[in-house]
Parts: structure tokens; C-alpha cells; sequence
């Protein structure tokens, strides 16, 4: 079983009839599950989730994005949320069976079949050209309106497709990343300082975990604190690792740990890294859940 | 999504042919998926394990008794493992979003079922109808061969069907069960007395957890021992709850775990334990597993 995700993000959010038509596009192809899709009428924006084997998602995601190039123009549009085109941005996730140096290529592939029908391309995250372009807000920074200056600027020469403003299209930022875990641990304290100093010790940025994004947050209503996390690659850094480390961070301050969250979705792999760290049983594989055998039957 | 497994035994291990078209009866049911079934020669014996919603689940296990009623006669059966009848027993197991009482219910329908068709029945485990019949050992004592006499004592008078023997299908056994979880935990010292020891403070019969057998092991090639569990209900006694109890009792002993095996097949709720247990995080629900959301998908 190999499970590839894609989470394309279109700049249409008001009109049902294009949206819904969007969709079936997905739902043509086989083995292809149209997980989720939800539409924000201020943002004018919409997200689709699916999933299924890696060369069927790619071809999804092409034929999702070539109905939304035919059915949007950006000339038009206006939104709440920062965007540079109609396919705004296609990320390509790896959730199981699949290594990020095929997430990359499939990326990669699908931005220069894109940019082959005239659309400029920027890659971004694990498949970004250069160092520059791996940051989403950078890429998007002057957002559509500024594109055709951008444009002009050899630094910003896309990585696929025409070199030319497409004022109909815009660009698409085409991506290869990691699955996101958002992940939260209560404090049992009001004070707002303390989440705040755990947050920056467990950051990367501060010098904290790997592929690990923290702050603190103040739960009012819960009289608490928390950690908020955002871990950008949990086969680096997992769940128990920040958990006890916290712990720990927590009990050097006097405080508990009130509970923690895992918010949203999560591939099993991360349960998998759960059990293997508590329970030292580094053999144990999502293969022996007898769900994960359903899938597999298939 | 609800899903019940069904995991029956019958008396026929030699002839593929038989087995295959046995195993064509389960296939045939939409809905269904027939996981795996293997055979064993000197046993003269299958078993087959398939997944699905629970109404779906009772029809192919009775498409798969009525074809193995037709294919196998017991008069002429020889095989090493004890046995009552061609369908000699047949589980039914709660793996998601399915409780017991109506597991006992399925079980008790597909008994009368078969009754119905001249087979007597006895129902074990949570589907027996009295304490003595619980026990699988217990009612299978004396086997096929002293049947005649076993049908003749009022102690033994059938649940279900007619209260005669039937020489040519023998009686089949049906049951509800929870999934059982093989645990093992391996210790740092090469002395059996002390994963005996530990055996018997953590299994039920001496007055440990509820719903733990357990008994020492000696893993000479490893230079370990080993305490080896089978946990029969991991909603009551999940794997923490003992592994963290062996920790502490190894560790009174001077000893440290080794290391940890989870054998076989689980169902996602185990992994749903033990990431609630460990990271204090009782909300966390197996529907947060994006590979959960493609069978639910269904």
C-alpha cells in the first residue's frame, strides 16, 4: 500500500456549481479518494484533500488543475488570503509507503506538465530549486498584483513553464512536504511566560528540535497555558520526544502537564512512532493493525 | 464504520480444492474482504479470518458453514488438533465501532441459524449460556468421537439445533470474543525464575490484571527471558497498563526491560491506548488516522 496526498488550494470560493465541478474532476480517477473539500467565501478559496497511489494522485491533481485554470480567471478575483494564481498551490504529501525523493520527482512533474500549457511555475519546501524558494509567504510575498514586476526579476524566474505574466492564471507554486502534526501540551499554570519559554526552548528556530514550530498560547477560559506546536516532519521528531521533553522543561518550573492534543489529522506512522518509543518495540509497523490490512487488500 | 471479523475453523486442512471453493463462498459476499485463510496438513484444519460490517460478516460465515456442511464429513476425519465438527468453531470478533452485546447477539443468530440445519450447537465465551461453557477447552473435551455419549448427558443438551448427534457434521461451537493481543516483553537477565515470577504477579488467574495470561519464557538464543502475554480484552488491561507494571516489578529486581514485541495483528484501538495513555490525551480518537478516513470513506 502506497498513499500519496495531495492538497491543492484553488482561488475560487463562492461559486458551489465550479466548485462541485472542480471535485468530480477528482473523482473521475480511479483509486483516488476525495477525502475532504472546503470552501472560504471571504478568503474566495477553496481546499481539496485526497489521496490514493502516487502517479494516480498526480494525475488528479492535473486534471483538478486544469479545470480550475479553465474556470477561474484571476483578472477578477479578490480575497482575503495572500495568493499568486488560480491553482494557487499544489503540495504533495507523502503519508505511506512513499519516500520524499519520489514526492519530489512527482512534483516536479506535474509543475512541467503544468508549465508545458503555459503556466508559470515556482517549487517550493522539499521540492524547491534553491534555498530561496523554499519558504511558501517568500514566494508569495507581492502576491498576484505584483507578479508581472516579479516576473521581470531574473531572481524570480520560474522554475518551469514561460518566463511571462499569465494574467488569466497567475503562477502555481507546486510543493513536496511532509505531513503537517499539530500538536498541543497543557500546562497546568496561568502563566502566559511559561508556555512562552518551553515554546522557544522546543523550536527549532531557537534552537530547539528539528522541523518543530512552538509558541505559547493562553487558554483563558481552561485557566491554562499551552504549547502550541506545529511538527512540520515527524519521522525527525515525533510526538514523545517533544512530550517529555516538555515534561521535563515543565517539572524544572514546578508545573504539570495538564494533557496534550493531537489536533486534526495524523498518518498512522505517528502512532506507529508512538508505541515504538514507549514501549521500546522498535519492530512493531501500522502493518500489523488489522485496518491497515483493509486497505491493503485492495 | 463498523467493523466485526469472523475467524472460523473447519475440519478440512488437505484438499485445496475444497478449501478454495470454501473460501469462494466468503468472497462472494459484497462488503466483505477474506483477509487470509491457511491450512494445516497434520491438523486436517483451516482457518480463515474476514472483515466487515457486522450483518455482512454473519451472511458469508453462514455461506462458508453451509459449503464446508456440504464438502466435509466428519466420519472420516483423523487430524491432530482437538475438534468437534467439520465447522468446528466460529468467533466472532469486535475490531471498530461494533460493541459485545450485539456481537453476542450476531453469534447467537448465526447458532440458531445453523441449528435450524440439523447442527447442534454449543456457545462459548462472551456467548455462552452458562459459566461451564465458557471455557473452549471444556466443552471440546472427549471431541468428535465421544459426542454420542457427551449429546446423551442433560449437562450438555445443545443451545441451539437438535439434541442428537450428527455423525456427518458433528457439533459446531459458536462464539463472541474481543481480539486477542500477543505481547511479549523481554527482560535483561538470563534467569526464567524471574520472568516466572513477574508471569504470575501480572496474569489474572494469581491475582493480576484482569483479562492477562501470561507465563515465563526463556529465549536462550537471545541470552533473555521473556514474559510472554496473550491481553484478551485490551479495552480493561491495554499494554501499558502491564508493561508499565513489569517495568516497575523487573526493576524492584534489579533487572531492565530489553525490549517489547506486539505479535501479529492489532486492532487500531490498541494504538489509540496507548497513545491516550502515554501522552495524556484521552480525546485522541483512531478517526484522527488519515488511512482511517479512506475506510470510512467507503
Amino acid at each position: 500500500m502506497r498513499l500519496l496526498e495531495c492538497v491543492p488550494n484553488i482561488s475560487e470560493g463562492r461559486d458551489l456549481g465550479k466548485i462541485t465541478s472542480i471535485a468530480e474532476e477528482v473523482r473521475k480517477h480511479k483509486g483516488v479518494k476525495l477525502l475532504d473539500y472546503s470552501s472560504d467565501k471571504d478568503h474566495h478559496r477553496s481546499v481539496f484533500t485526497f489521496i490514493g497511489e502516487p502517479e494516480a494522485i498526480k494525475d488528479a491533481a492535473f486534471s483538478l488543475a486544469m479545470k480550475a485554470i479553465d474556470l477561474i480567471d484571476m483578472r477578477v478575483h479578490q480575497g482575503g488570503h495572500p495568493r499568486l494564481g488560480a491553482v494557487d498551490v499544489v503540495p504533495f504529501v507523502p503519508i505511506q509507503g512513499v519516500e520524499m525523493e519520489e514526492v519530489i520527482q512527482i512534483a516536479h512533474e506535474f509543475g512541467k506538465g503544468l508549465g508545458k500549457r503555459g503556466i508559470p511555475i515556482y517549487f517550493y519546501e522539499e521540492a524547491a530549486t534553491s534555498q530561496e524558494r523554499k519558504d511558501l509567504p517568500s514566494i508569495r510575498k507581492g502576491e498576484y498584483e505584483g507578479l508581472q514586476e516579479k516576473l521581470k526579476d531574473p531572481k524570480w524566474k520560474p522554475d518551469e513553464g514561460p518566463d511571462h505574466f499569465n494574467p488569466k492564471t497567475g503562477v502555481t507554486i507546486v510543493g513536496a512536504r511532509f505531513p503537517l502534526v499539530a500538536y498541543n501540551v497543557n500546562l497546568k499554570t496561568k502563566d502566559l511566560n511559561m508556555a512562552k519559554e518551553i515554546a522557544k526552548k522546543v523550536r527549532f528556530k531557537d534552537g530547539g528540535f528539528p522541523h518543530v514550530r512552538a509558541m505559547g498560547v493562553d487558554l483563558k477560559e481552561k485557566g491554562m497555558v499551552q504549547v502550541s506546536m506545529n511538527l512540520t516532519n515527524y519521522r525527525v521528531t515525533n510526538i514523545p520526544k517533544v512530550y517529555e521533553f516538555i515534561k521535563e522543561e515543565a517539572l524544572k518550573k514546578g508545573i504539570e502537564i495538564e494533557g496534550s492534543e493531537i489536533v486534526g489529522l495524523v498518518p498512522l506512522g505517528v502512532l506507529e512512532g508512538i508505541a515504538r518509543n514507549y514501549l521500546k518495540c522498535p519492530q512493531f509497523s501500522i502493518h500489523q493493525a488489522i485496518e491497515q490490512r483493509i486497505l491493503e487488500f485492495e
